[in-house]
């Protein structure tokens, strides 16, 4: 199995199917801001762990469609809103939905995306109990990714963010839903509870990978010029693991350097490159790559319970893979 | 039966039993937000709807509550969301959630609302394709509100809106939700089709007449001095019935007048006043109350093949009490 052979494959599978959600009504500029993100590309990474979940417990690709397209609108509707609040003027190299469509329309399209997350799952074909399963869950998660959001803004201002603390918030803003797209997928295939369970412990510690190596990849891709993003992370006090890790080990000078800049919005380009070198020199960013791995050896520990299977296969590979990806 | 007495009773049922789905957790800064409105009073009109219609088919009021409390928190939902898009400050006379929490947890809060009511909806006790019916008519109440909200911005820009335009909004922003309150009831309480169909019509009818009498409240109220929101109504170019008629109904110099000085933020306090009057010698109040009178009637034809009861005695005085309520 090539992983992303297997990907594209779902992925244009996956596209074709969840359309049906995503039509243009009127009012038009409504839908056509409803729309943007969805049809803006992204990798699908979550439908595509919700297809193989079902398929690594017997169940049938297909039966996974409808849950999975609900999960990757609530994602759309969760990434709509979260531009609003955090000011992002880009998303997917496009503009953000508010900027082209104004907030009044961006705030309707991520109710709109919302509720039709709702109507696709109700397209899952299961039995009641089963049903009213997955839909508790998809509150629990929606509701945990509320909470991971509020805490990453509070903790843009605060001073200090412990290791604890960042890992309950990376939990609830990522970790959820890539819990909810094994687990769920496990379900709709009639996974047995062992299984089912694995599948969850999988997608969690894939989704906690998946976000550490994001703030990895962010401080590590840039050797000698630093990006206008970890410029901007730096000043507005953005509490990754790498920062996290920083704050908490960095002592006399070091704590001094980092009191004065982490978080000052008004730092010269030549604070943040000295903040930037502290971060290494204090060994947070080998850390954060370090944890990154330690989750993803967790995802593969999960799964192997599972019968073998090229399913199974495409789930170890879907581990590398989110540890290698350039964003 | 005394509407007052019976609304109290079922009102504080109510909010005894919905209080499960505003629980203060953590982060509590976003359940607060959360709380904010839906602890600020209101009538529970649409809650009181939906037990009553249960009644009204022999239902038992407990079995309408879950959805009941799903109806009120979307309604909630909405209305935070409402108030950020329309810069409102003021709701049910304290500030708005965005105005007391700011605009992040206001978004946010609102999410959760929404999230929250299909948690209650959940707790429904009906089997599974009475479910499935009534989380596609909720999925799609929510989907009209989304539509009206677009349809009401959009007016405000624009210079003339005909009168099936302002119907076709005010059916989805106001009329889909009581629709469901009463369609929902009946479902719930085992209704049959005729009486299900009945219920859901009396719903659209109360819920029209419900928004064009607030209009007509608005503006009648006032003899003397204009409030403020009037005021701002008119220099908003608010498309209310009123202002609907007027537009469409006015030629020569009245036409240029409301050109010249309808949706003018500038205009001055003596502007207001004529636009006032001249919607009361084009008879566009008048007729604002008559349209309102004609919608409780269909409210009232519509319910008659009811079987007598206590509950269609209350539905009866609803009626009355939707065009009578002070603000």
């Amino acid at each position: 199995m090539d992983l992303k052979n297997e990907l594209v494959k779902r992925t244009s599978m996956f596209n074709t199917y969840w359309q049906r959600y995503l039509q243009i009504k009127k009012p038009a500029m409504l839908y056509e801001a409803s729309q943007h993100l969805p049809f803006a590309g992204g990798k699908r990474i979550r439908p595509f762990l919700t297809m193989v979940s079902c398929e690594s417990v017997s169940g049938e690709l297909q039966k996974a469609l409808p849950f999975a397209a609900g999960l990757e609108l609530m994602h759309n509707f969760t990434l709509v809103h979260d531009d609003i609040m955090d000011h992002s003027m880009l998303r997917r190299n496009i503009p953000a939905v508010h900027v082209k469509f104004g907030e009044p329309a961006a705030i309707l399209a991520g109710d709109l995306l919302f509720a039709k997350s709702f109507e696709a799952i109700l397209g899952t074909s299961v039995d009641f109990p089963t049903f009213k399963q997955l839909q508790q869950d998809f509150i629990n998660c929606v509701i945990a990714i509320c909470e991971g959001q509020q805490l990453d803004i509070e903790f843009e201002q605060r001073k200090t963010v412990i290791e604890q603390e960042y890992l309950d918030m990376i939990r609830k803003k990522t970790g959820a839903l890539f819990e909810l797209s094994g687990k769920g997928g496990g379900l709709i295939g009639g996974g047995n509870l062992q299984e089912v369970a694995a599948l969850k412990t999988y997608g969690m510690a894939l989704g906690l990978a998946f976000q550490i190596w994001d703030d990895y990849l962010d401080i590590s891709s840039k050797t000698t010029t630093l990006g206008k993003d970890i410029g901007n992370d730096i000043r507005n006090g953005k509490k990754t693991l790498i920062a996290v890790h920083s704050l908490s080990h960095a002592t006399g000078k070091h704590k001094k350097l980092l009191d004065d800049i982490f978080g000052n919005r008004k730092a010269s380009e030549h604070d943040v490159t000295t903040v930037y070198d502290l971060f290494r020199e204090l060994g947070s960013v080998e850390y954060a790559q370090q944890r990154a791995l330690y989750y993803t050896n967790q995802a593969k520990d999960a799964i192997n319970i599972l019968k073998q299977s090229d399913a199974k296969e495409l789930l170890y590979q879907l581990i590398d893979y989110t540890i290698q990806r350039e964003k």
